[in-house]
């Protein structure tokens, strides 16, 4: 890639630049043909764009894409080639004058509510209300779905692992290569960094995004070694006096001597893992991360890393620690924290107790859970497949409904309730107790009045009439602000690091019980009285009478 | 986007831009640098990319990518920007000249041996052989296996579903709105194509990689049409004569008319419905595929949409068909190809019976294999969310392992035996026995004879000792070819098409038995006696002796 093309990169750099308004399935252009054909395109349309369920068997969402989907609404313009890529693709009865009337097409009409990206969500609540002529919301219906699904289910995973970790322990994404594809992987760095991640493998995520990157070598680094013979340079200058002294030699006199701390025999440590640890060393004396579990963690692995780290240090250096790639994480990571104590203890090195630990091998939430309930001594996880892929649950499911079109409520009805949605123009609330936590989300119809602090709002379950609570909020959070109007964003954007600030911000104002990995308790989303009997007035309307015979 | 950039974008059809040197985990430039400084770049390394394991519980992978991986290859090149970025990251210790000596660096030196892109290939057996300077091959990893692991899943996973359906069915990808962000989706509709799907909903994959694409409308559509009132326009001209004619009248009059076929009261049945297929048929009386379950399928769809196809029949149009979105699909479509054959038979329109039925509620394979055995009448799925998640496992779990360096061979132990990779350059065959299928594939050492067709030839487990069979192979394949070397192509890439045919054409060689869904036959993966003899030493060689106490 040239520097000029590189530069327009840079340029998008917050957005991805396939994200084009043909970035969407062709049945919205075949409707907004259709709309257009039959006079309708000005209706005026109001759309939601939900989820129906929180993934991963959990009771929260953190809702993500926002920017992503200001910014397509900033550039959505038909250009000349996708006009005529158009013509080529629909049938030749197409009024022509028709894709004149695209190429001028904007969302300068649309009107987009949303709920701030980073906030915690829950099902049912719309994260954008979508309003405007009809050809141009349902144009948009793809394209925001795909920027919403996979960022927010990718942030909502990415809070698990942080919650999992708990807050000391640092996270790195590693996913890149088990990601979908280039874009894929670059969508999994920053979503996971927004959920709670310290940082990325993905150097291009780091440059585009500006998260923090990380990484030292792989097993085939250690394995490019073959004996001490490989060694070129051994020689590094000392940090403070800048003297020059043989590092292999100093490592070689550690070994000796550590080896029965250990518990190893030097025979039996591979010279080449050694080899392969000081030529990293004299690359990054500052820097030292080594991988140890190449032939075995106790028998080779840290006994070459600690000489390494002990010959560092004799000239001034502090290493940085050791990932674990393989076996029994916690085991090891006890096994190599007790050892770098008692080094610590014995050579009177007091940072050396306190050396990282990193581990990494195929570590999902789970793995995590049961590595604390064994006491493990990891300072560090790098996630990769488990995180990007989601594979507990890979797709979130944001469905985008219309509710309202010329004043007139829509309701879809299904037979099965949790698919039924909720008709007309709505706002939503988030109901906060005395303690600053979340009680309940309450959607009512727009032209309800706002519920007040200390005051008794009734908050009735959606569809089940017999469930209802009073509620008098401490504090009422409106969850809507409008972000988009007259063809502008009309609301600052957050940074990436705002955004990062707020998942974590929202997420304590929820009760731990919601958030819990075990059997959490479901959050719940209300209706107003108003709203409910509105949605059951309308579904009986429309719901046919069955018959039985 | 301007039609500049989006010339750009075109230049780069069949790559997405980001596939750049930075697209890359941090450690391969860390190990990069540290290579440089032990002056260990030059060292000849050769490395194997490979999967250990098919995906989906199946016993066949098809392999796509490769032509990425060229293109990715063809444009390596560090820009000012990505050394500036880099230099801001690295610490500052680093030798300036490591820099100097990254921005000249290019793949020119680097051979590559691949499988050729959409074959079947199995377990163990390199897909790429990528031999050169160590530190050019190590640079290249995650960028190969980003490329080809996504694309390898996806095109398996639609060649499932391909064979799964059967090949009569007409298979469209419609996962878009599902899947890893825009660049997930558009490597989705690539290699579902390329795996045996007819097309895609994705406008700008049909623009980018020249894919069919599909679709007709939304739910939102019909539900955007309240009543006969929001119809505006209602009359078309008849296909030969030109003459207008009222469409909702003739629709009007035929659903009348054949409420009694269906079994369906004409009160029951949605107006706006009625409205919204009415205009769509307009819009495009000549292909009129509409969705029939928004209200309900037997009381009001098929009612409706039999009434406007029949208008659309007075005037010369033949209609396309309809598309279930929900509820029992065999049953619907058992249900509506009765209606259709009935209502063909009654009026005497022949191709009335042959109406194509589309479904499209959250397929999956095992949804398909059902529907077979229910006797299904659809003709035409649309698959989204499984397709593009792979749910049933959403990563293929491709390596990058070293297996030479310096004409000294490479083996990683491990206490996992699937884990333990096969030493040295290998060159890989597939015999076929008289009847044309694929007996085994067969990996050699590089310096072998190569097997001769009509001669005996013993072939090995890689682990198990006692396994060995003699085979005769009546068709010798040699399954590399080298793809890239001298810093270019040197092999014809395949087109899209190409690669897509090539699929069906490997997938034919191999033994059903090996493709079935339940419990398939695993296909063999030998080794020469040589090559297992090799391993076996080596791995005496290196595996330490374990010690009980």
């Amino acid at each position: 890639m040239s520097d000029n093309e590189n530069k327009l990169w840079c340029q998008n750099k917050r957005q991805n630049c396939v994200v084009q308004p043909l970035l969407t399935d062709l049945y919205q252009i075949t409707m907004a043909y259709a709309y257009w054909k039959s006079e309708k395109m000005n209706d005026y349309a109001v759309f939601d764009l939900f989820f129906r369920k929180n993934p991963f068997q959990g009771e929260f969402t953190i809702f993500a894409g926002l920017e992503e989907c200001i910014k397509f609404l900033e550039k959505f313009h038909y250009s000349s080639s996708d006009i005529k890529y158009l013509k080529s693709t629909m049938p030749s009865s197409i009024d022509e004058r028709f894709f004149e009337y695209l190429k001028d097409l904007t969302p300068k009409d649309v009107t987009i509510y949303a709920v701030e990206e980073g906030s915690v969500v829950f099902p049912r609540i719309p994260l954008l209300r979508v309003e405007g002529p009809l050809i141009m919301v349902q144009l948009l219906e793809t394209t925001l779905l795909t920027l919403v699904n996979y960022a927010s289910l990718m942030a909502t995973n990415a809070a698990r692992f942080r919650m999992a970790a708990g807050k000391n322990i640092t996270l790195l994404e590693f996913g890149l290569r088990r990601a979908q594809g280039p874009d894929g992987g670059l969508s999994a760095s920053k979503y996971s960094y927004i959920g709670g991640f310290d940082g990325t493998s993905n150097v291009l995520a780091g440059k585009l995004y500006n998260i923090p990157v990380g990484g030292t070598h792989a097993h085939s680094y250690i394995t490019s070694f073959i004996t001490l013979d490989d060694l070129r340079e051994k020689t590094l200058a000392h940090k403070e006096t800048g003297k020059v002294y043989d590092l292999l030699e100093l490592a070689y006199k550690h070994r000796n001597s550590i080896a029965a701390d250990i518990g190893a025999l030097v025979s039996e440590a591979s010279n080449g893992e050694l080899a392969a640890l000081i030529s990293y060393a004299i690359a990054f004396p500052q820097r030292f991360l080594a991988l140890v579990d190449t032939y075995d963690v106790e028998r080779s692995g840290l006994l070459n890393f600690c000489a390494v780290a002990l010959a560092l240090n004799d000239l001034g250096y502090k290493a940085i620690g050791i990932r674990l790639d393989s076996g029994d994480l916690a085991y090891q990571s006890n096994f190599a924290r007790d050892l770098f104590e008692r080094i610590g203890i014995k050579y009177n090195i007091p940072w050396f107790g306190k050396l990282t630990i990193c581990a990494s091998n195929d570590i999902n939430e789970e793995t995590i859970l049961s590595l604390n309930e064994q006491n493990h001594k990891i300072d560090c996880f790098g996630i990769g497949t488990h995180l990007v892929t989601c594979q507990r649950q890979p797709a979130l499911g944001c469905v985008y409904k219309m509710v309202e079109i010329n004043d007139q409520p829509r309701i879809k009805i299904s037979h099965d309730v949790s698919k039924i949605s909720i008709p007309g123009k709505k706002v939503a609330f988030r109901l906060y107790g005395a303690d600053g936590c979340a009680l309940i989300d309450l959607l009512q119809r727009s032209t309800e009045e706002i519920p007040q602090v200390k005051h008794k709002v009734l908050c009735r379950h959606p569809f089940q009439e017999s469930k209802r609570a009073y509620v008098i909020p401490t504090r009422v959070e409106p969850l809507h602000k409008v972000y988009w109007k007259n063809g502008k964003l009309c609301q600052p954007l957050l940074t990436l690091q705002e955004i990062r600030n707020k998942v974590q911000e929202s997420l304590r104002t929820l009760r731990n019980d919601h958030k819990r990995n075990l059997n959490p308790t479901p959050y719940k989303v209300a209706v107003s009285d108003d709203l409910y009997n509105f949605i059951h007035d309308l579904w009986l309307q429309h719901a046919p009478i069955g018959e039985l015979s």
